[in-house]
């Protein structure tokens, strides 16, 4: 999730067999269905759809879909009515004089109507320009199936005809979208919502979820595709509260614990096809947020055995970040193990990777109590130390807001230290009621995953309402804007904001963004 | 062949199933063949090549390919030493970091260098842009062996790639063609020639005709690949001088005897995949030439049950045609039923057609005969009737060249009249020399077939010496301009012409060029 590039291809992982045959035995049976296409439709300017372009309806019908024979540059777009995450295929068939020269089509897969309205000849973003959705097929002979290998994330099938013959057309009959997930919606809990604005910002929350819940938790079923720590996180907090599928958890639990460096710091993401290899990128946060995983996961489903396994590569994760510490308690950020906290490199983050490390550290003492290491106390030593160099050194009493750098205050300063109770509850409701007044409303941050952490923060600090309208504000602005699913970027001041400078790369539904479901059941009911 | 496109696809064609359960059971063996690239080469800007365009050298080594990681927009083009018509596999790998996008490439098949330098998107030809050899290849997994699944004709395959990523490159390995073909080389009669220009020529003709012998006589492995029946009579007449594979003649001939229009007239061509279809194009002479291919074949392997068998057929077309002449003897030529002759439209062709039913209605006659078929003296009043009629009306005495159009005096004309001997052996040698002293240098003929009349008739006119000087400047020049098998459309004066606009859709293997093969056993070699 990092805009640079890690490029650390010399180092040498250690691969625990043990640990590696678990995440083996774990992994998930995957369901496959099948769905048909609701309408036909045309792309048009529409500026209540993000991007300006939203779908349309078409005098073409669904079920005449034979009926409607195409030639050189004609096209026509499939909606399946939601976003699905799977394989396609279609049957061609042929109109005219005999075949007298290939099929030559192009097939362009869209989560969002403005993808389709990109074109990939245009793109020159940093971002591999292979994750474009767009297949070109030459089909010699026809009638056939055609059946397309590999998986797409889509709602949208755009068919063009790049050429047949001015002698012959093509035809299309029986579109299938064979979509696949481990999210198994007969085991979901149930929510009712007296709000529908909330109740469909859940929704579609679930639905996001389910969608990128494969053999992995994937960071985004369209592109990337792999197990990302961090968003890991969120997702198996999401999961607990509806699928509470423990396996995929367990799974994704291991392969992180299974493949680390010599040093045994844990990668911020792995890769699991066509082997297990875990990526050569670190970020400060993410190879913490182990222990939050195994932490939040022994919450949820009290495992003993799983904590006593794990503990040993919580500890080196611990212990690796500690020794950035100086002895004033103090972080000493290393550039080469980024925090994180957010894409934005705009604001300075040295405040909230010191509140991170609280966070964390504090459910890291917990699960050492639990199996009883006997360095806990150097530990307790160590979390005095770093919560009284935030307390003493960051805080502005004056202005009630931890500052940061050279006396900047920003917003994800303030929401790690409230998330991490480095601070009274009473007195986090003052550094929220703060920030909400100095600095909001939020500017210039593009992820769901941080907006997660300040709505979070809300909540923590006891301001309800306020977290309510910002997620309101941000999911619900999603919706509005014809989300299906929710995506990995958006800022909605920006809403055509893309990180990768084309539509056609961004990814529309994307794992980190669906904690509106767990902040809803966590926070808004109360059971 | 025509440029014209003919849409008749409102006409109803008998089928008898008793001939194509013939065609059938004439279906040939395909033998593969595995080959290698010989070498990686560049191609650089080289005026002695067709387009301007030769390969080079390159510093990179075929047997150290692996060893060249391609990232993001790099190309290499391997070089299989000569033409081959088959399926293309490599395999491919990953260098660098873990593979954190799909892979996305390019194959491009050429058969001549000047095809790798024109760009797909810039083409704009009449002819459908499907037959353009190019592939978009995503991979999602490396390593991975890339089989693809259509058949190419090619001797070049540049692989280029789109994208990997900034983190990883991708590798080339074991590239393998698999060629196709019906022709068995362990059946070809010897030939060896005093003259090396010559050889070449003939070695050339039969790798042409080789690369063409597929399932079918194919018109040209790329592009095409169907049977036409003008191109069939000159492979079937170039076979028996060389692989003599009768049953590939006979399936051709029941394919065409199989499929005609209800009123008995045979297509142009036919196609055979996925299963037999009539083309709703017809060519006054092709229809015609049902007759010499059988003819031919009865010369060549007697086989009185075969001519039985398809005589009726032969009488249909033959009937047909003959209703198209005026009481006087004259051709009354239907623009529906176009005569080919050449593809250029730019000369008159009556007197041509006139010419090239005399040719084919001595034949008739002759089978005719050989069955005994009661009418045939009717035939033989027809062919005085239109043989009359030519030397009368259309044989200018003082040019000594025959007349066609208004006034046109045209080498088709008399390459055709000699070729039916319609007159004396002494007069065609005159009207050939005339030809030469009048008509002569060739000018805007594209067509290897039109060539091959043209030299035949020179032979039949006794003119070996012009015979083989038109063949070495038309076929050896082919061969100059780097050729390892002969064009579909050449002009000497305008190399770089190409009948569609691109020598990306040109086929630079097409059967109806191979036939100095036949004329130099014919009339070169006296057995």
């Amino acid at each position: 999730m990092s805009f640079s590039f890690q490029i650390n291809n010399e180092l040498k992982f250690r691969y625990d067999e043990v640990l590696l045959a678990k995440a083996e035995a774990n992994r998930p049976q995957l369901a496959t269905e099948e769905h048909k296409p609701v309408r036909i439709v045309e792309i048009e300017e529409n500026d209540t759809w993000l991007g300006g372009y939203g779908p349309a309806g078409s005098d073409k019908k669904i079920e005449n879909l034979s009926d409607y024979p195409m030639k050189r540059d004609d096209t026509l777009i499939l909606d399946f009515g939601t976003h699905m995450v799977g394989k396609f295929r279609i049957r061609l068939g042929h109109k005219g004089s005999p075949m007298d020269a290939p099929l030559f089509l192009r097939l362009k897969f869209a989560e969002m109507p403005c993808e389709l309205k990109a074109e990939s000849s245009d793109y020159d973003g940093w971002l591999s320009s292979s994750w474009i959705q767009e297949e070109f097929i030459h089909v010699d002979e026809l009638p056939a199936d055609l059946v397309l290998s590999r998986r797409y994330s889509f709602r949208y099938v755009e068919l063009k005809v790049i050429d047949t013959s001015p002698k012959w057309q093509v035809t299309f009959s029986e579109p299938v979208a064979e979509t696949v997930s481990s999210a198994d919606y007969s085991t979901l809990k149930p929510m009712k919502l007296d709000d529908p604005e909330l109740q469909k910002i859940y929704d579609v929350g679930v639905k996001t979820l389910a969608d990128c819940m494969q053999d992995v938790f994937e960071d985004g079923p369209k592109r990337d595709r792999r197990l990302w720590l961090g968003d890991l996180r969120l997702q198996a907090l999401t999961n607990y509260a509806t699928f509470d599928r423990t396996d995929l958890v367990k799974r994704c639990l291991y392969l992180f614990a299974g493949m680390t460096t010599e040093e045994g710091k844990i990668s911020a993401n792995v890769f699991v096809k066509p082997e297990n290899v875990p990526d050569d990128t670190f970020l400060f946060e993410y190879s913490l947020f182990f222990i939050s995983t195994l932490y939040d996961y022994n919450k949820a489903h009290p495992d003993h055995e799983l904590v006593k396994e794990l503990y040993p590569v919580c500890k080196e994760q611990m212990d690796i970040t500690l020794k950035m510490f100086d002895e004033n308690g103090r972080l000493i950020p290393d550039e080469n193990y980024p925090i994180f906290v957010d894409w934005s490199n705009e604001f300075n983050k040295e405040t909230a990777g010191q509140a991170e490390v609280i966070y964390v550290l504090k459910q890291f003492i917990a699960l050492a109590r639990e199996i009883g290491d006997a360095d806990v106390q150097k530990y307790e030593d160590m979390l005095d130390l770093i919560s009284g160099y935030a307390k003493e050194h960051l805080f502005n009493q004056e202005k009630g807001l931890f500052v940061t750098g050279e006396n900047e205050y920003n917003i994800a300063s303030q929401v790690w230290m409230v998330l991490s109770h480095v601070m009274s509850d009473e007195m986090n409701r003052k550094i929220m009621e703060n920030t909400v007044k100095d600095l909001f409303p939020v500017r210039n941050i593009a992820t769901p995953y941080m907006y997660h952490h300040i709505v979070e923060a809300l909540f923590e600090a006891g301001l309800r309402d306020e977290a309510v309208c910002l997620m309101k504000d941000y999911w619900g602005k999603m919706i509005f804007l014809g989300a299906d699913t929710y995506w990995e970027a958006f800022d909605p001041e920006k809403p055509d904001y893309s990180p990768y400078g084309s539509p056609i790369v961004n990814s529309y539904c994307h794992a980190w963004s669906c904690t509106p479901v767990y902040l809803i059941r966590k926070y808004l009911c109360v059971e």
